[in-house]
């Protein structure tokens, strides 16, 4: 059978990942296995990892091409660089973070729960009393979702750096970029951010089956003390073979490398400011329809709204599981569910990778539509006028196109 | 590079053919050459050969899958059924009966010209007096478009046959299907109908390489006797390998075959009526946009809006292909330009073929957002909002998926 | 269903086309569908059209992108070049000329043909007779094709034109090069050709659907006043889209451009004369094989072997056509029939395209062992054996991968 | 460009894995993103969890389909059956086992490694000595390669069950199926086994990335227990959401459910002991090439000779590795190298997942040649027909196909 349910035109795939794939990287991962000891495929991973350190912004960091998701990615992050019963500091603001953190603690670490109401950021105030009396420095990583997918919530990273350096803490920083690196400006060395990690099917507009993994030098030194049990997850593999040239210790995916080297290519030719550009401009126009509808943005605070996703307050009288499964199965538009403490209290949009303009406000009319379906009373067109009269005003942002 | 002018997301495609081709049908097509000699292309083609005539609601018609477009389509109906000096009776009523007409007369026939004011259906009225009067039989055919393109106007074929059966005239009845078969309720046998065509790349939603024609039992027995000079698309070449059970007289695109499967494969899924409604409640919804935006139809009357295209006539102040440029540079909005009589004064907005909701209203908010762009006073979303006002209040086609 | 046959393992495709295409190629086609009449298609088509000439060696010549098939292609050539009546001298030498032939009577013309045996080349003493008293010069085309895909005979052009040239006819040079052009040297300008010509699935190793004609300065000067009925294949039309920067007449398929491009890129990458010289040893080592078995070439003569295609004489014990049944049927191999004349004696190797060597010695070893199947005396890998002997002798073609 | 190597045809590929995808493979994978908390795709997980069990002759396990590859598919074997210092008996036979090995020490169990010469299969005497002693029951787990790749040693299940049963021994059966699995008749109920495994890049013909892990009731039972640190590789977050209907605790590939989906159709198409006997059959016919060659098979018994993996012993004048690097440049032929013991000693040949016999014998044609060049004494054609002449005389097994 072709698909499980059909439905006449496109899906609107608006969950916040996985996230709509440009056809380019879709004809790219079209194409048979290849030997990967091959001269071929070293050739292309060689460039790739040099590549990739573009969208982390390092020029220091090493990457890791992993096949995994972005929780093995995380525990990639976590067992590479710490020991059993070591101290994390780390910020509970949503359900990934929570996930994260339940990881943490399920690998035997001593976790530090920072917790903020959802739809908060996290509480650096907090971070920085732990930091101030940590004298024997026991804090050995902080660790910290860039941007909460659950709440639609960015933190402050340049913040949390300021403040490690504030007390010269030593404490190795982790960040889960899972939902912000190539859609929101992120920038590892400057930063300071010692692990930094995303998943294929996040902004780079790609399959999921690729956790993208960085370690700073400090990160890579950790390494080789960090008493974690791990294997598929070990870094010290990746490194023997990156030595050897032959990069793999095990099979990649030939597919996602090909794939990998378009969705770059495509990054860099929009440029990656550019893009971050664009997410900016979605996001906004995202929260003006939102507000048109008389909606609240899950996030409380404009200088953590989130541009890769936006999760949508609705009132009590309605379940918001109602309005995700209502746009789907009648309008083939997926949105996200809210998810633990905010389940049935939001959905939300996500308007993260490879999207335009007239893709949105498609899906914000499907959201409106919905809206009226399940009982709110919305004005038609009044979200896609108001997301509209914002985006018709900015100037475009490729001149080879005009 | 493999795009010749990128732009990050979908290109939004809304001319009037080709069409948005389903990911099915897409993957379909995703396949090597095969040997059209081999038990199985034959085998495939013969069950094809029996679904198409579905589309074309007839059992009793001979369908020719031919390597072709819709110009070769025409060809084929006017050689395979007319002799040189033949007269036809043909409405002229926009660019591509205008086309049509200008290939019968280079192809030799007499033809008599019914002109309409483009905007207007076929001069029916016109038919009646040179049927009455045509005492000798001299006309051979009329041929006509089911529905023009380049106005948005569907022609009433079930009132031509009337005219055709009150005069017990044996006129040929042509018709030109591109934009209305597998869109517009098409009934071949109740309409008598002798050659009906269209192209894979219309209604259809396939590539473009496939002209599709239909011939009667007595448009077949024309072909015995018609004198016009033919060779690629004579069907008696056709007829022959149908008849040997090896169906092609020369190769056949492997890939549109299989396309042609799949595509026919989702209109029976489905269901051809739900198709047909489905272009309806899309042409309605983007004629409540028109009227909201406070434009104008090029089409005249109501009982000749086409469901598949909307010519939209713009304000003498503004060059309608001025909008169709900049949506395509600025919302990557593939629209149609004005042609010929119209050009300049109207742009067009196709509806037809693997289309839902929420495409459509992507697209009206786009061409909200450049009539702003070009200075038309648009109220923006007010488009949209009559659309999805519309759309939301009809019963869901699809009830599997409900 | 995924397919109307399944078997494991790839189909081995070895009729003289359509031929296999490269993954590349079916890469590029992997796409939607594009308005033809935004900015991006007439930028592609133009070089394009550029590009496309160096396969006819040409640089004077006015190509043509038809979505056809050869035999459209073929009709392209002779209706915009002659008058209905004019007198062609044509070489009846397998069953595709035999075929253009039959078009050109169905045309109108007055054909001069010239039959040979089949499986030996065109009679050019017989030409040269014809010119010699042809004072009168009413021999207004001559037409061959450069390579008979039933028999596996290549025709000497540059001798046609030593002939033409010797009695300073004026006569256009028509040449079918559907199994030649991308496969043997053509050379379109050195040899006066005026009208050549080409399908997407042959040698260009791209689906079926696009006739690729090319037409001199002069046999665009005879299309001025050729009174051959035409309009889907006028090339006037192309001319004046040509002139307005817009190229398209009628729809072309966006796929087959963007294959046609990728196919190109290939041949260019590879070199032009390195694919006539890889045609050459896979052509080179399968007659090697045929001798190995004992069997004999259709093609009489050397010095017409086939590189593209070669036709095996079975004893008279044998029927061909079991041969291709049996191949298909239990090993997945496609091989060509023998056509008419020779139906039933001959089977053909398709062995031209995107090709190396491996893939024909697949094949090799697959006809050993249908005709041991069918009840030949043949020592299984012996003809692999003389093939691999020839092929593993010659030096690397593609210095880059070496 | 999209190939860093680019050479006309196609490779060959012939290491033992990752392996040839099928075109439906293919196809079916050619797709966008979907949500998968959408209704389809839970659907459509549910029925390949069921379906998944067949390929393990399995009524009663559980099957987890995890985003990673072989590695991480031993990982998950281990981490939630065991416990930190759990004894177990694991064989070393060749690389691939060693690795496992390697993972076992590391993930901090007593591994008990009974080592056999590198070409020899697992020394089971050795183990009834162990089990036959074990009497406190210290063997918490058997550990063993069902075919060991790098050699090319099968390994006999049946009989390390017939002595667990015998010793009423407990320990699990654990067991690496990733050669195996879909080419190799595996009984995992009738055998007793505990915890099977392999990757989709294996003999289910599909790309690297989903690693496919199926436990006994008894394994599932102990990972209640287990101690090992888990978190991405744990089962129990898969059995909540299998209990929730939901099946994902993560993003899974969307493109490999679908490629999984169709793998499968065409496995239980042909049939899977049908995909057995095609196996056993092309594996026999590279042997009789490779002793026509008078080269030795490293693995060193008939009843050890694997279907899917020809090791091929070189002799000691010849650096095999070159070998594998002429083929490759030479031949566009990908060959397995010799690794770790047997390095420069021997290549392999593949010979699994979706393969036909031309297939085959192209490679076997392209491995002549290459010896011949790399200066060995082969006379050419002779694998070819000692294999052809197997080949030829068997059944066919696929009758719908003839």
């Amino acid at each position: 059978m072709a698909d499980y349910v059909y439905g006449p035109g496109r899906n609107h795939l608006f969950v916040p990942g996985p996230v709509n794939i440009p056809d380019p990287v879709i004809r790219a991962m079209n194409r048979q296995n290849e030997d990967y000891r091959s001269p071929a495929i070293p050739a292309l991973t060689k460039v790739l990892l040099e590549d990739v350190k573009k969208i982390f912004k390092t020029t220091t960091g090493t990457p890791f091409l992993i096949p995994t998701t972005g929780t093995g990615a995380w525990e990639s992050a976590l067992t590479n660089t710490l020991s059993p019963g070591d101290r994390i500091v780390s910020f509970l603001i949503g359900q990934f973070s929570l996930l994260w953190i339940d990881q943490q603690q399920r690998l035997g670490f001593d976790v530090d729960v920072v917790e903020s109401d959802w739809g908060h950021g996290a509480d650096l105030a907090a971070l920085e009393r732990k930091l101030r009396n940590d004298t024997h420095r026991t804090i050995k990583a902080v660790a910290i979702v860039h941007n909460e997918t659950a709440t639609g919530v960015t933190n402050d990273l340049a913040a949390v750096r300021r403040l490690l350096d504030a007390y010269a803490h030593p404490a190795l920083l982790l960040v889960d970029g899972v939902s912000s690196i190539c859609a929101l400006d992120f920038r590892m060395d400057e930063w300071g951010v010692d692990v930094a990690l995303t998943g294929s099917q996040k902004a780079l507009s790609m399959p999921t089956g690729m956790g993208i993994v960085c370690a700073s030098p400090k990160a890579l030194e950790a390494s080789k003390t960090a008493r974690s049990v791990r294997v598929f997850f070990d870094w010290k593999d990746y490194l023997k073979f990156y030595e050897m040239g032959t990069y793999w210790p095990y099979t990649p995916s030939i597919q996602l490398l090909y794939g990998l080297r378009t969705a770059l290519d495509l990054i860099f030719e929009e440029g990656l400011d550019n893009v971050f550009k664009r997410h900016n401009r979605l996001g906004t126009a995202t929260r003006f329809a939102v507000e048109a509808w008389g909606l609240k943005n899950c996030c409380q605070k404009e200088e953590c709204f989130s541009d890769t996703v936006t999760a949508v307050v609705v009132p009590p009288y309605i379940d918001s599981a109602e309005i995700v499964k209502h746009a789907w199965k009648r309008y083939n538009l997926s949105l996200g569910l809210g998810l633990n403490k905010v389940a049935g209290k939001v959905f939300r949009i996500g308007h993260l990778g490879n999207l335009n303009e007239l893709q949105l406000l498609g899906c914000l009319s499907g959201v409106e539509m919905v809206l009226k379906d399940v009982g709110y009373p919305v004005k038609l067109g009044s979200g896609v006028a108001a997301a509209a009269a914002y985006l018709s005003n900015y100037t475009p942002l490729i001149p080879s196109r005009i």
